[in-house]
């Protein structure tokens, strides 16, 4: 089907397939283009096939929608023939330039004259790679990061001798395959992103040597605390908001002096000229000017909450430290059935609302599904039960959406146990806003299942005792679904 | 009800309201402690209602479950006032050693004995701090990052002169308000993530000053890079999955000789003796030991994608970039109504598995809801529709659970549309397996409404034609109800 769509996909050459090769061949592989490995290592499809699985599991969960189908790979016995048909050639071989150098000798002899030639070299310039090419202009710095499947950034590093186009058709080139090229302007040793990386490593190390901080101690300064702020703004962008309401230019003549002091053992340090500081300041401007103090905090907030709910999703890094807290603050369970069970109590996070500036409809189901959770526990189907092996499934739920809900709303939920004998547990859920209007409801049937069969079984003697007196206590009740419907 | 559970919520005294210091009034504040702040600033109030505005809109947000009730917050005439009866009391003036010791004197001639004085300074080691003080033990930095009531880093530095026991109460309380205490065991300037900071802004500088890269190029490299690592596993963990399975040591000596090439202007860097490697390659072990590099690797990889979609949602940063990408890779509206429109076609992705290792059922509805945009699209109730002021409401949908499905997995959906007519649009939709294996149906009813009013209304004329004519054609298959149920 997409192949109809963008009929453009083309073959790539990747030389050399380890981690770093072995990422641009999936990134190639799973966007729909043929893809040629050469690779004179023994080991060299063992090493492939492992980053392709990790690939193949990664990469298309990225995705919202079908991923083009996957292209044709073929691991080749020569450098010349899996160049010979390519549109794009990465040379991703070790750090040597003598190495590299024989490497775009033996390319150029043997591929398209309108081909590109990526190096992912992380430490020379495009000008060092050029020396003695029989066709320089063919060759750039296209430097990936580790994983090269999952991970945007390309820092595409051309030289004065490769003109407009090829570089235009280079950045085209990468977008398609859905990198972000960015274009150094001007080569440098180690371009942009491994010279900062390579002050943070430095600077880490003197830690270490000198009795400071353990390695796990600097990660975790890191991933608790700036590394968060630097998955979505960068460094600068960071900074303007901490100038708040009076700008870049003032956090900076603020922040300045300090470069004076003798925070690291590095300190050849640029000086802090009025006309520096301007420069940064318009090119903060530049950068994020149409947007207020207020709205770039705004942004921030919203994007670290996103973040940070992901993290906790996978109950790792930040976000397993969240989780870990909400089990300090969370209210014990009602002890008492002299009403329907108050079973959530929460604010709606801007991760939850779509399109329509509302809580989208998927997440109503969401919240009656954690009302369900609560009532596991309350009759005693909680961690420790589904840990031995059982637990409750939902067969069916029937919701109606009764008004609109938006992030940063409290709302709570009532739930009824409606039936509950046997396998079976059917549960009436009502979702009310904070002045005790009705949102939605929710009637849910579930069945009672081994997790090791995945089939129907009857629950554990005390949870179903459990269930029937709640069950029993709750038939007392109005029937719930009379009400207000 | 939470006051219950916990009844040890406390008193903050906050000396200093500014983007910090009303920061840490947030945390304590939106954690339940009664909060007393001195801010002798004109414009205290203000500045302090900013932040406060900021945090009570993005705080609860992050959370799945009630927060505690709001403690009550007293803007305090004098420091003597404000920190009278503060268990924590939290110093975020201007970072002048002067005016710091100025206010711990006037701090210490009025608080309890047993409050613990926290210091947000930067730059000052605590024994800097503790000069002259009349009682230097109580006084700690307990230095937070911004902003500080959403990232849960704060380095806790004590000096040698600071007991085991009030380090550890000083700990215990930071965790109680969700906070992640670094507990910097031997002081140093700018502590431990400002050094590394540091050493990032002076070369950022440098490259700025040298016209290399741009404030918003040099934050590029940064965002869509190796900030997305550094959100979740920090500098080592990193470096130790480029290591491979030949581990960390191999890495350093590896990378290390790139320390002596002229990568940085900041060039005095620790010999990497085979000492310092061994120490190294230890702390990483005691770290990341426990787990394989593949399994760090798919940790990695889980991460990322739970962070980039979570920024995919919020279309912002990288994920604006993927989601720019996928609608280069979108399959075409289909164009045809042979058959019932094949709506969804996707892989389930990490982040919508549950506890019970299978795709939490409230994905089922986000599922059903994706497929209902894409049949509103069809009939022509597009992204222009909508920013026309028109759109579908679902008034209540029911779904119906038939079998597991778990991520990675290939699921696609075919949607029917059962009526169309007015305001009305019935749908019904059906997720298949790869191997056509009916997983879930869906019915689902919407309504047509004007997104000025937030009320029913008909539907455009075009709209309408086409949902017309697709209900009618679809009216020709077999009712899919009737099947497989």
């Amino acid at each position: 089907m997409i192949d109809m769509v963008n009929k453009s996909y083309k073959t790539a050459a990747c030389i050399g397939g380890g981690v770093i090769g072995g990422g641009w061949v999936a990134r190639f592989l799973l966007h729909g283009w043929d893809v040629n490995v050469y690779d004179p290592a023994a080991d060299a499809q063992r090493k492939l096939d492992a980053v392709l699985d990790n690939a193949r599991a990664a990469l298309p969960q990225l995705a919202d929608v079908a991923m083009p189908r996957e292209g044709k790979l073929i691991l080749c016995d020569s450098l010349e023939a899996a160049v010979a048909n390519a549109d794009w050639i990465q040379e991703s071989v070790p750090e040597r330039l003598d190495i590299k150098h024989a490497v775009f000798a033996q390319v150029q002899a043997a591929c398209l004259d309108s081909a590109i030639i990526g190096s992912s070299t992380s430490g020379f310039k495009p000008s060092q790679l050029q020396e003695n090419a029989l066709n320089p202009q063919q060759i750039m710095v296209a430097h990936p990061f580790n994983p090269v499947y999952l991970l945007p950034l390309v820092e595409l590093v051309p030289s004065p001798i490769n003109n407009p186009e090829i570089i235009e058709q280079a950045k085209t080139l990468l977008t398609s395959i859905g990198m972000k090229p960015l274009h150094v302007r001007k080569e440098i040793d180690a371009h942009i992103a491994d010279r900062l990386l390579e002050a943070v490593w430095r600077e880490g190390l003197w830690m270490i040597k000198d009795g400071i901080a353990t390695t796990s101690e600097i990660d975790d300064a890191i991933r608790y605390g700036f590394g968060l702020r630097w998955a979505q703004m960068g460094l600068f962008e960071t900074y303007r908001i901490a100038g708040g309401e009076e700008g870049m230019a003032h956090f900076i003549s603020q922040f300045g002096p300090c470069l004076q002091w003798p925070w690291t053992k590095l300190m050849d340090v640029p000086e802090l000229t009025d006309e520096l500081i301007k420069q940064i300041a318009n090119q903060s401007d530049t950068q994020s000017g149409h947007k207020s103090i207020r709205e770039l905090e705004r942004l921030r907030d919203n994007n670290l909450i996103a973040i940070l709910r992901s993290l906790k999703n996978e109950n790792t890094a930040a976000g397993a430290l969240i989780n870990k807290h909400e089990q300090t603050i969370k209210p014990e369970l009602p002890s008492e059935y002299k009403e329907p069970i108050t079973t959530i109590s929460r604010v709606i996070p801007n991760d939850w609302t779509d399109y329509n500036g509302h809580m989208n409809e998927s997440r109503y189901g969401q919240i009656f599904s954690d009302a369900a959770d609560i009532v596991m526990k309350t009759v005693g189907a909680n961690e420790a039960y589904i840990a031995s092996g059982l637990s409750y499934f939902t067969v069916d739920i029937a919701i109606k959406f009764l008004a609109e809900t938006h992030a940063g709303s409290h709302i709570h939920v009532k739930s009824y146990i409606l039936l509950g004998e046997g396998k079976k547990m059917r549960l009436f859920h009502q979702m009310f806003g904070d002045d005790d209007t009705l949102m939605a409801t929710g009637e849910q049937m579930l069945i009672h299942v081994s997790l090791e069969t995945r089939r129907a079984c009857e629950p554990r003697k005390d949870v179903l005792a459990n269930l029937e007196r709640i069950a029993t206590a709750h038939s007392k009740f109005e029937d719930p679904r009379g009400k207000r419907q």
